[in-house]
């Protein structure tokens, strides 16, 4: 089956699929959920095969470690992939929520309902597990889904889909195609009048690569560029806790602290650049922190080190600051920290991210700590869905209107007069 | 200034604006509304020039008649749009209107807020009335503008645009830059990078040709293939009244019937193809329709006539029914009439249009009669809004997060545990 004609069937399948009953489509899940327990050394088998050549392919330097390593499959992870599907089969019933409830007129009433987005292109690189979480995902909010997995994992994600769509009959099979190797993502991009949303699971260059090249709207972030600005009325132990939880906790994610703005008056800077240089970071600094903190300089404001890096800037105050984010941030997570509520309140009025935090860790930006339950992954996009993304990313809505003959004519006449009563 | 900087300028205006008061945007859009009235002449004067400039096209058979027509500015149509932005200033605060409240742990506090867009092109033919219609639900909520507008309108445009900049003062002229006809569409449809949305309002071929010329997201619709189901349980008077609103209160609106389904067992086609004739809608039919009603064949069934045309089919029931309107239709509004609630319900779950109706024309698709205030525009895309769009469609969201100091790694060592409490 072409690309194309994945998708259409993918389409239809949806439109099955979000005709069934809520029963039917938690029944699958469950099913889903039970044959990633039962069927776990198929996978794992299958899974060794990957692993095996990306294991050569490493010795021969044409992967790196990490990379093979996030191929890697275990029992445990395999659990825990069946209890994240069982915990989508519980969650509320994400089709036909009522979203608002207008009388338009006497006996003609309106209401805005949730429905599937309709078809989803899934690009995803190593991470076997993508697949079974996006397709749980997309099977509880009733999407059609075009996986395309990278090579080296091809054994894994063919026997993860097979499982998959052996579990969830009597739906069809069609809900999910696998898209192999031989349709390349060039292809999948163009297809914009069939496929409604891509999300990218990969890396930053990947990302970026899809949004430069397709009409389809994009589910993602290529950048995470976020800031923490220390200020003036910062507490120091407070300051120092959460920079560092920001920075060293995990430095590759996207939610990682990138660039420090400290306030030129803040007094305890250097007990700050002190204990992160401790903590293995190496900072640059814009001309002011390199004559105060003896530090090299910054190539660049808007780097994503994505490791124990960072760039560090002196900022007059909350305006500077502000305006620094603005230029060279990616419109992702950024924090301030203070105990002064007019900073705190400027700051969170201000700016224009996704994310905006006050005395917390920009690492708190993600799906699972927002309480969002599966994430399908965070967008610095403002249209649709912005920051971290749970299955309403995947959700369009649909206007019902119910009549008893009503024409527009006597409106437009002023025969009948519109009432426009919000029910709910 | 270039299309590029006039972004650049309208995204920093737009963060001015958005963190200015309610009353500051509130009194900004009533002195519009008063310079509307007090400067009518002035905008006449220069609304003047284009409409005998357009006369002489006309009679050189270079516009049509009906473009010249809806360039044409009135007393009657200024006090109109004054009022609709009266109307705007009275309306609920749309920015920072909180979505959603959870309490992550103790003392971390998670709030979704709705947020402006950002920067906004509109790409409008002929009617200089869009130009103010849509700078005023910008600056309620807070977005720049991008204002593309015809040559045959220049002189009104520039008039508007300017006794509305001259309005809002003090709040920043850049919020709303006009692109003047030396810098194409096509250079604008490549700022990706610094356009959050395209809002075309103008012909089906010039939606169509933006929506396969960009990758910035585009709110609209190119075709309105609409599509009538009278089903076999239908009420003849009902069917009746409802397909001649359908088809003949408008027929150039995109909300008007294109297609007739008839069940093949409906016993009143012959009164109802009989009515349709008298009201001086041509009919082309498929096979069945043409031997049952003597109709000429239909060349497609997806034509949007925009006329006192129609395409009849004949189809068997509610499962045929549903597959013509996916197959041929194009997502924008059908309609079911009958009196049998299982059809009528098996319509309104299965039919994944944006607007789906129940015994109501299809032509109240719209922003005005679904009580949304001001209309932005009528959208067939899935992602984003879908089917008529207010306000909300110029709205994205921001999540603020409020903490004490709060870090993620007593969480990830389970020293912490989430509570992800729904506040509201």
């Amino acid at each position: 089956m072409s690309p194309r004609d994945a998708a259409r069937a993918a389409r239809t399948a949806s439109r099955q699929t979000q005709s069934l009953t809520t029963r039917d489509r938690v029944g699958a899940l469950e099913r889903m959920a039970d044959a990633l327990d039962t069927q776990a050394s198929r996978i794992l088998q299958a899974n060794r095969l990957d692993v095996e050549a990306a294991g050569k392919e490493v010795e021969a330097g044409l992967m790196t470690q990490s990379m093979a390593a996030r191929l890697k499959l275990t029992e445990a992870k395999l659990q825990t992939l069946a209890q994240g599907i069982r915990a989508l089969a519980r969650m509320e019933e994400p089709i036909g929520r009522v979203l608002k409830r207008v009388e338009l007129a006497d006996g003609l009433n309106l209401r805005q309902e949730s429905a599937p987005l309709g078809v989803v292109l899934i690009v995803f690189e190593s991470r076997p597990d993508v697949l079974p979480q996006l397709i749980g995902l997309a099977l509880r909010s009733g999407n059609g889904l075009l996986l395309k997995g990278g090579k080296e994992a091809l054994n894994s994600n063919r026997v993860l889909h097979e499982v998959i769509t052996e579990a969830i009959s009597p739906l069809p099979a069609t809900l999910f195609s696998l898209v192999e190797s031989r349709s390349e993502v060039a292809q999948l991009l163009d297809l914009d009048d069939v496929i409604d949303l891509v999300v990218p699971r990969g890396s930053n260059a990947m990302v970026k690569h899809i949004q430069q090249n397709t009409r389809i709207p994009v589910l993602g972030h290529a950048d995470g560029i976020c800031h923490v600005y220390v200020d003036k009325g910062a507490a120091p132990a407070l300051a120092q806790r959460l920079v560092l939880d920001a920075k060293t906790d995990y430095p590759a994610a996207c939610n990682a602290m990138e660039t420090l703005l400290l306030h030129r008056d803040y007094p305890h800077s250097v007990e700050l650049i002190a204990a992160l240089q401790e903590a293995g970071v190496r900072l640059y600094g814009d001309t002011h922190a390199q004559a105060a903190f003896g530090l090299s300089p910054a190539e660049s404001f808007s780097v994503e080190y994505g490791d124990l890096e960072a760039t560090v800037c002196v900022v007059d105050g909350i305006d500077e600051a502000v305006e620094h984010i603005h230029r060279f941030g990616s419109g992702h997570t950024d924090c301030v920290v203070t105990e002064d509520p007019l900073v705190s309140e400027a700051f969170l009025t201000r700016v224009d991210s996704a994310c905006v935090f006050h005395n917390a860790s920009t690492r708190f930006a993600d799906g699972f700590r927002f309480g969002l339950g599966a994430e399908v992954g965070i967008s610095t996009s403002r249209i649709h869905a912005r920051g971290p993304v749970g299955v309403e990313g995947l959700m369009t809505t649909r206007w019902k209107l119910v009549g008893e003959g009503h024409t527009v004519a006597p409106f437009s006449r002023g025969d009948a007069q519109f009432t426009h009563r919000l029910l709910s």
